[in-house]
């Protein structure tokens, strides 16, 4: 208690200062995390419900817009017992009161992705410690002020990429760290998910049902659809990069120096609504133009000589596959078709089944907490990310995937949109470590704990 | 025979001439096709091989300049009844001696790269019914220079591109033309082969048993890892973007515009020098500084908005794969996996896989000529391959797969490797049908007789 005091008291007297260097929230462990959350659509939902079955969080506040979404949150917490949260809406600046109200230690921020960075930006200048949702940026200057934003804060960002907590990416990160690939040359990553049936509703409920988007959708295509409608780029990152940057070492020795993008035609939103029995060629949105291309393919050279191939490719129909790739000297994983080929171990020439490698190579924080882990968001791996989350937190440590992370894996987003705009033309990536990448060393999944 | 000496004299006639568009050999079919080799190494003498089996060709002459693959090419010879050919050698220009002096209807070139458009050149100044071998070019220039030898020749010229003729790509195919796909809108090939054995043997045999190249190596190792020391580039693109290009109609309504490409680190040949149990790092070549990117990667952007990716990756430890991707606003096929996704079809978000679908769109010509083709190099491919030749050179007709295929599939090379030199600068694909790519019909596989 006395703790928590201490804390909330500096951090409204620091609210003002500007600091050279991040520094942690307090010395020692925290009994118990206040948080926040900021957006309780589907996303914020499921991180809620983490939280709430912890033992070592309170939640404190939540805050949205959307009073659908605020009903099942609501029906969300009544579930869990002695939960008596503050509520913020009524007004798109509702979370600025919550966070200027509230004794928070921490938020988590899953609105739609032009909200991240103001949301991250002023909980940072409140020296909380922040939990991001990913998306990509809208622009380089955006990337900039979140860094500078945290370098001038007692708090902390954390990137909440849930895929570096896949099972199948650890044991694999394992596996490189172990030299079984030897030393890498090339990596793939991507989000290829059909999403028309997220990007297009009903209005109603959150997947399908019809075509509508924007004021007459529900959940996901009330905000993210128009993204399509407007811009052409690599919209989404992350889930590719984020695992493969961890492998590359990126930021720890290693940075993405440039990129060149290139985009396909775009043909599946619009054959999607005139396709629909809801839809059809007379349908309003039939006539909507949309920017994005069906593919977009990224490729990104590393400073130490690595290339990593990033695809989006979500209005199409096709099955779910983040398209990854991990190659090295000594062979290769791919994730579509499960397999590896690791030299002198695989038959020459040959694929060899990845299971037994991967298990392996299973993470000591997968061996310790899959049973935890279990029925949790997409396939576990939720559980681990909001794990760490809440232990860094607690601890006021640095968080394994930083807002230098963030910056650069979410400036790919604009800087594809240029290249595109531009032919195809190479994009230099901002080093917003300002060097730092040369000496620092890896913390990601280092340690066993968390 | 009278034929025969027709097509001879007026080929000498109009060997000065330059005619505007290229016309037909001669009206009717030829009895028998008469063929010259140039060039018997390993590709040469299957090529050789496949043309001995057949009643309507003959072998009149073969020209190479290795004492070791004439004593092959001799042999190989002397197991078929009744040949006699004519043997030129001793001289890099022997070649021109036989173009002079035999009386040939058509010759195939299965020489190393940097040879395959002097030989056309001449040969199609010769008005002969040209077969080369693929690879990529060395400059735009020669690019041009190819078209303007076919546009200024009675004779044709056939990109001998057997993958074109792969039993899954030509159903693959199939399908694309029965519109499974919908409209396509990606494409993904590429020659993902572990050459690390051709590039580098013993100086005796054609596959590994050692670290030697060049001067001390034996068959490709003789002349191809020369250019993995020189150049950085997308080497070898055309059993990736031959099939691609005709499914997407390229020159058939459709063109190549631009492309970028990146590379990854070099060090795949380098390491396997080294580990080498005839290698280690004293050995000579563990000094070589090898150029080209062990992972080559090439976007290429279509007229119609179609968005193609290759892949070169030919210097690590991999299973072969030619790493075929077709996507369209239906669904996808990918080799990789063996699968497809076809909307309506297939379950939602879920592979399938995609033998039953490669069996019912089964090429007529496959259906036709599978027991005839069991036993032919490459799975069969190439007995279609050398059929599609001599049947169309038996006529006169256009190949399927021509000189503008040949010249826009070769450029890649080029201009990949400049794209890498500007770091994946855009490059300007040229027009190399000078507009009638707009007009052009499809004509590869079209009929079902050959």
């Amino acid at each position: 208690m006395n703790r928590r005091n201490f804390v909330r008291s500096t951090a409204v007297i620091g609210a003002g200062l500007s600091l050279p260097f991040s520094t942690t929230l307090a010395s020692g462990t925290k009994d118990e995390l206040r948080i926040g959350f900021i957006g309780t659509g589907l996303r914020g939902q499921g991180h809620l419900d983490a939280i709430a079955k912890r033992e070592d969080c309170r939640i404190v506040a939540y805050c949205d817009v959307d009073p659908r979404m605020l009903d099942r949150t609501k029906e969300l917490v009544s579930a869990h017992n002695g939960l008596r949260p503050a509520v913020y809406t009524g007004s798109e600046e509702a979370w600025r009161v919550m966070l200027a109200k509230e004794d928070l230690d921490a938020v988590i921020i899953s609105t739609p992705w032009e909200w991240h960075v103001p949301m991250a930006v002023a909980a940072l200048e409140h020296n909380l410690y922040v939990g991001m949702e990913v998306g990509g940026a809208f622009s380089v200057e955006e990337c900039w002020e979140l860094v500078h934003a945290e370098e001038g804060s007692r708090g902390k960002l954390f990137f909440l990429e849930n895929v570096c907590y896949r099972r199948d990416v650890m044991a694999v990160l394992q596996m490189v760290r172990a030299g079984i690939f030897g030393e890498l040359v090339h990596f793939q990553g991507g989000y290829q998910h059909d999403l028309r049936a997220v990007k297009l509703n009903d209005g109603k409920q959150p997947y399908g049902g019809g075509v509508e988007f924007g004021e007459k959708g529900f959940s996901e295509s009330k905000w993210r659809t128009q993204h399509s409608v407007r811009r052409n780029g690599e919209l989404y990152p992350t889930h590719g990069l984020g695992p493969v940057a961890m492998m590359a070492n990126i930021h720890r020795g290693n940075r993405m120096t440039h990129l060149t993008a290139m985009s396909s035609s775009s043909r599946g939103l619009h054959d999607y609504i005139v396709g629909h029995p809801k839809g059809g060629p007379d349908h309003p949105n039939a006539r909507v133009r949309f920017a994005l291309g069906d593919v977009v393919t990224t490729m990104i050279q590393c400073q130490n000589g690595e290339s990593i191939l990033l695809q989006h490719d979500t209005s199409l129909p096709r099955p779910y596959s983040l398209g990854f790739r991990v190659q090295g000297t000594k062979g290769l994983w791919m994730d579509v078709n499960q397999s590896l080929h690791v030299e002198g171990s695989s038959p020459a020439h040959q694929w060899e089944d990845a299971a037994p490698w991967l298990a392996k190579y299973d993470h000591p924080l997968w061996k310790k907490y899959a049973d935890l882990a279990t029925g949790a968001g997409h396939g576990g791996m939720d559980w681990f990310l909001i794990n760490s989350f809440v232990e860094h937190a607690k601890r006021g440590e640095h968080p394994p995937i930083d807002v230098y992370d963030a910056a650069a894996w979410m400036v790919i987003t604009p800087l594809s949109e240029r290249s595109i705009q531009q032919g195809s033309a190479p994009q230099s990536i901002p080093d917003f470590t300002n060097g730092r990448w040369v000496n620092r060393i890896p913390s990601f999944a280092i340690q066993e704990d968390y």
